[in-house]
């Protein structure tokens, strides 16, 4: 087809996790949170749906980002809001990364999404798997590994971990960020729900980001809003590419009223996590072999049947999950922690298919 | 700073046009519709503002895009839904231009995002000059410029024109478009307030798309919805660098009401045009020369003082227009049509301004 780039013909997209309107589903499958936004939110959004819906929202979200820099102790100068940190991701790319002679790295596996921006970008790909129990490789270890770039332009870190759950600790990301020459993103889309996150490195480190997201701890996947924070050279470089509205108006409000209403969101953030647990044991006692999870999700290998099976097999008891073909986890389901009733349905199912054999 | 690009540590941001917070400031600088959305679709927006903000929209805009297609008698495979229609138009030069060695071009003056978008991606930049009226050159005269590149990737086209507000007939739009080897967007933002419209190319041409918006028109910048009209290989191209969820929800919800209540609409764009004929009388009467309007808005030479005086000296008097610091346009103001006692309240500061010398 005339007019089309070789390089985007050659492409294939990043395919999000399903998004089916099955009455009575269960979804575990988008990591989403189980619990609503917050009252508090709800009416801030409704009370903003009026005439103004008209005008243009604040193109810098100026007021989101000074909320956010109080927030983590910083200028809003070190913040930059996005249409979810999916934008925010792949503008890193455009700002970062040459095409052609650049490369962009992360280990192996993470967020699906990263092999698709490189791509796009027609950057060079690099990097390294992950330990098998998915832990980071040592740097030493690192330095042997020939895929493994300590130059590449820009690094992105899914920490913790998706899909397998794995936290790190603040000290190992330190090191490996202060190891490499390029920018690294370390993205934290799940950091809520585990016991440390390392976002004073994006306020020490030169060439360090965190970004985080509305979405899943707070509840607000549908209003797209993510943010990155970071040194205020690198923050303006992004901010130069960004689309000058890029953050709808009333994602604006509902992330501005969520900041008012923490402790709302760190109540649900004790309950999925004491619903991991049940999960957790839940699973063991069915014979999955689980992973210790620092998100929202639990990355587990299952009994019997292959992972691919299962799938299917849940998904015909109305149970959604995750299944990723990719070598390091084809043989792990990835099971989002939804409600304690949810948590049952799956449980239940997952019984059910192991005494029937379907 | 170490991993910038260096193209973008030379780029220069596309500024957009301000959105201050002043009490009782007159706003006609970025062509917002005076009215605001319809009560159907204020109340749609209201009713999906629940726990469903939790959840991730539909990926693809699947509805909407079938209701787009009804309405534009082709198939949903023929569309894609943006984050506004900015989105899209970067998109189109990262689908269909190499860096380096591609070019985008545009007539001048036309949206200046067109050259931010082209420096962003390295991409070459082409055009030509409009003709003093802002009508388009002849091919005949086109073939003679050697900055108008026929083999062009990506032609940018605003009809009707901003910031002149002149509209271009559909037939010379299809004669340019054939004559071009390369991809042609026609950026129809502001059609609906024009006599004629050129989606019908965008069904016909293996080379056409026409970019929409339901910012301007459909009173809702606040909720960034924009989409693309085209051949489906054009299509699908785009829709491989597509950020997975790049359409919030509650604009999709926006929209899709938006097509349930055209009739609205229509009602609008027909005050809409009223009033930018009152507008026009006014400012003739005050020694202001209007050009003729198929848009939102209409540009003008003041009399007496420079454009860039005008518009501070609006200011004072809380009325907010545009200015650009543009060649073709330096010595005119664009002023957006509001509501009827809105464009009184300019005609009234301008008189002062004009009686009193400042």
């Amino acid at each position: 087809m005339a007019g089309i780039r070789p390089l985007v013909r050659a492409l294939r997209a990043y395919v999000p996790g399903e998004q089916p309107k099955i009455p009575g589903l269960v979804k575990l499958n988008t990591n989403e949170n189980p619990y609503p936004p917050s009252p508090r939110v709800l009416r801030a959004v409704k009370a903003a749906v009026d005439g103004r819906l008209r005008l243009y929202p604040d193109p810098t979200a100026q007021p989101l980002r000074e909320k956010l820099a109080k927030l983590h102790g910083c200028r809003p100068g070190n913040i930059i809001v996005g249409n979810g940190s999916d934008e925010l991701l792949a503008m890193a790319v455009r700002a970062f990364v040459e095409p052609r002679t650049g490369a962009v790295q992360w280990f192996r596996p993470s967020y699906s999404l990263y092999p698709v921006l490189a791509r796009m970008h027609g950057a060079r790909e690099a990097g390294a798997p992950l330990e098998p129990d998915f832990s980071l490789p040592a740097l030493a270890k690192l330095r042997r590994t020939r895929s493994w770039r300590f130059d590449a332009a820009l690094t992105l870190v899914t920490t913790p971990n998706a899909p397998s759950g794995r936290g790190y600790a603040t000290a190992e990301l330190d090191a490996l960020s202060r190891s490499l020459k390029g920018v690294v993103v370390l993205d934290e889309a799940y950091v809520d729900f585990g016991p440390e996150n390392a976002l004073s490195l994006a306020l020490k480190r030169p060439n360090v980001l965190v970004a985080r997201t509305f979405s899943k701890a707070y509840s607000l996947c549908f209003q797209r809003v993510g943010y990155f924070v970071g040194p205020a050279a690198l923050v303006a470089a992004l901010d130069k590419i960004r689309d000058s509205y890029n953050v709808n108006g009333l994602g604006q409000v509902a992330a501005l009223a969520t900041l008012d209403d923490l402790p709302w969101y760190r109540r649900n953030f004790r309950r999925v996590i004491a619903t991991r647990g049940r999960l957790g044991r839940g699973l063991e006692d069915q014979g999955f072999r689980g992973l210790p999870s620092a998100t929202n999700f639990i990355l587990a290998r299952p009994p019997r049947f292959p992972a691919k099976a299962w799938l299917a097999r849940l998904r015909a008891r109305k149970i959604l999950v995750r299944w990723f073909d990719l070598p390091e986890v084809r043989d792990y389901l990835r099971i989002t922690v939804g409600t304690d009733s949810e948590v049952d349905a799956l449980l239940a199912a997952s019984r059910a298919i192991l005494s029937k054999g379907r």
